[in-house]
């Protein structure tokens, strides 16, 4: 018996960031009335790789767009660690700075977690910090890396409680699959975690209620993978130029595939990319809250 | 046709955990050697809980059997939350002790949390604060809960490297389930965690290649639960009486159906229990060395 089609809702990323956002520009204002304190991110940036600076400027031009003050630091390609610390060292003492981001990837020679450790984790709006990462884990009041807290809430909107389900991340980086388990583990789900280690991941992808895939490979979720209704997350974004010399986004996830067959699915672009940035502003408008409040977490 | 029969092999962790003892205790004599510092272990213990103290006597035990300072701190049950983070404050400050314990439950008002969360990062042998927890998802050199740091010795010295097997664990408490996931991630196991609100816990179970099971219900891992030939790590322990009145231990697996169906099985007792104090020992003697080096993780 040939199972009825599915129709496969697309989420729209967009849509939901831009709430989140309108959300967050109405906190900056309350917090600017209430306290007179304008939050404060500063950008630190190494060298002057070009997918970088595009990344920096848009996160600058959505920071200035909520009304918060945006902060560049751009540093030679010839800046040593030290003098990297030297500068996030004075970043965490500027009262007017509420969060620091370090733009990766750090020239060589820079141990990038070295650095990250070095901010202040009250300011640590990436949520990179082991304080913060255990605070995640624990379920502790902290701040939370951006991606995997877009899909959260993405995931929250969508189907309410995830209590019960199971919840199949593939890929397990620091920024992305690891805390995207944590999270989903507080949500009450079951969480199974893949990677490239993993000898079939397709076998246990075609088992998830929830499919968190965040590898950067390309097209590597195929229909089959796919459990007839399942909610699938596409984090990947890899730019492809097509025979007709165009450039295009496309996702983890063979999309033309997943629909009809997924229940939901987040496009590329315009799923889980919107939702990365306005979660950008919502920690940076949370450390900035906390700092006026002297309400700083687990205290 | 029948499957052929398989024989178990029992995992001796009372050898195990004899030969770690051993280790450390070479470790303490060689720290005295080289540098006149005899590791020091601090327990604070609040009110008279009958199980607490038998815990507390036994590590304190083990510390002096392996030439540690090993100091119990017994305050009255009646002890504020105030006090009790005085006194962490205090042995945070000593330079003589290397290592601090509070042994859990504490009593109702004092916030557990807020207190594990006092202790020194650099101190914390339990591995409980946000930022040893941090660490230990992040690959980073830590200080790791004691119970999966056992299990996880015990399985690398049985099966060699995980890399590529299926691990589920079932349990997601601070203390062993979620530590123990994070600890088989970065061996590059694919990683299932299971809990109170997993539907089918069985039908995830018996994919394990590793099943490894902290939930504290006796009995609740049936045959059909366990893939012929997977290793079973047992962490559960429940004190029960016979009917001959006698008391006895038991596991979260029901231990003889386990027996000719899991290719390696660890006992209660004599499994993973000697490897936790085996491991609180080794965790003290790492804080120590740490301290005497002026060798803190990630600096």
């Amino acid at each position: 018996m040939q199972a009825a089609p599915i129709e496969t809702r697309l989420i729209d990323g967009k849509a939901y960031a831009r709430r989140l956002t309108d959300t967050v520009r109405d906190g900056v204002t309350a917090l600017g009335e209430t306290h007179g304190v304008v939050p404060g991110l500063a950008v630190v940036m190494v060298g002057n790789n070009p997918a970088s600076e595009v990344y920096v400027r848009n996160k600058i031009a959505h920071t200035e767009g909520v009304g918060m003050r945006s902060v560049a630091h751009k540093l030679p390609g010839s800046t040593t660690e030290a003098e990297l610390l030297a500068v996030i060292d004075r970043l965490n003492r500027d009262p007017e700075v509420h969060g620091i981001l370090v733009q990766l990837p750090l020239p060589r020679g820079i141990a990038s977690d070295r650095i990250t450790r070095a901010i202040h984790p009250h300011k640590d709006v990436d949520g990179l910090t082991p304080e913060n990462v255990g605070r995640t884990t624990l379920g502790q009041d902290g701040l939370v890396p951006c991606t995997p807290l877009g899909c959260l809430l993405l995931l929250r909107s969508e189907l309410g409680t995830l209590k019960g389900l199971h919840a199949v991340v593939v890929g397990k980086s620091n920024l992305v699959g690891r805390p995207m388990a944590q999270l989903l583990l507080q949500e009450e789900c079951t969480v199974t975690v893949c990677h490239v280690a993993t000898p079939d991941v397709g076998s246990l992808a075609c088992q998830a209620d929830v499919l968190v895939v965040a590898t950067g490979h390309k097209g590597l979720v195929r229909r089959d993978w796919i459990k007839p209704g399942a909610t699938v997350i596409d984090v990947g974004i890899t730019r492809v130029t097509t025979q007709e010399g165009k450039s295009r986004l496309m996702g983890d996830v063979v999309h033309e595939e997943a629909m009809g067959r997924a229940g939901r699915l987040t496009p590329v672009p315009g799923g889980v990319g919107p939702m990365t940035i306005a979660c950008l502003l919502r920690n940076t408008l949370t450390a900035a809250e906390r700092s006026v409040r002297g309400l700083q977490p687990g205290t």
